[in-house]
């Protein structure tokens, strides 16, 4: 199996431009930012998505990425901050090891977010019924 | 102050379909989803965003996030789950009441995600000092 580039940053095999790091959690520069400054957070051990990861650890990593956030809001004078996580090909999930992008945004930079659609007559409440029961 | 929309769903003023509710955490289906699912994680308690929900809070909120991601994933089948989190309103939140967005997503649903830029010379290094300096 081929290695995985995160697990490879983690370890110092490739390099990085760090922010952070403690004894579960790395936080590193997006070397493809939407504006300088994007970071990923992902955890030291590969987990491949959110559905892997185990829960105290994802607590672990939120918290990680609210620092982060502060950190580039801070640092490089962000007017916002987007923080997200693609899980899965069909998510736009590149790099099959978790990690949570945190993004610095200025007013006027041109990204823009998803646009949504309506429901159709009964179906947000049939939809929220097979969420609901999947629910553990 | 006007009231907040997201404070009113939470106390069943508005109406909604609720997905999850615990202690502290309220979780429902946004009326204008990406996908049918789209579901926002909230704290009860009113915080604006990222920078002021309490890390114990923002924890939980992202084992909620995961608790959700997991049922809709079953629940509609999806493909992939985008999480995503808009702090301040040049980072496209609309309602300034900190929520999670948590979105299934399909094979060629048609939503495109941010397309980055390389950084310059000595701008990776020079930006990540401006955050590393920043964390607290």
């Amino acid at each position: 199996m081929e290695k995985c580039i995160f697990c490879q940053i983690v370890v110092g095999e490739i390099p990085c431009e760090k922010v952070y790091e403690d004894a579960e959690v790395f936080a590193f520069l997006d070397i493809v930012p939407v504006n300088a400054g994007h970071t990923l957070v992902i955890p030291k051990k590969h987990y491949e998505n959110i559905f892997e990861v185990p829960d105290e650890l994802f607590g672990h990593l939120g918290v990680v990425a609210k620092k982060v956030a502060h950190a580039i809001k801070d640092g490089v004078g962000a007017d916002g901050v987007n923080v997200a996580m693609n899980n899965g090909k069909h998510a736009g999930q590149v790099v099959f090891h978790a990690h949570i992008h945190v993004m610095p945004r200025y007013e006027g930079d041109g990204y823009q977010l998803w646009k949504g659609r309506e429901y159709k007559e009964h179906e947000r409440g049939e939809v929220g019924e097979k969420i609901r029961k999947q629910i553990r």
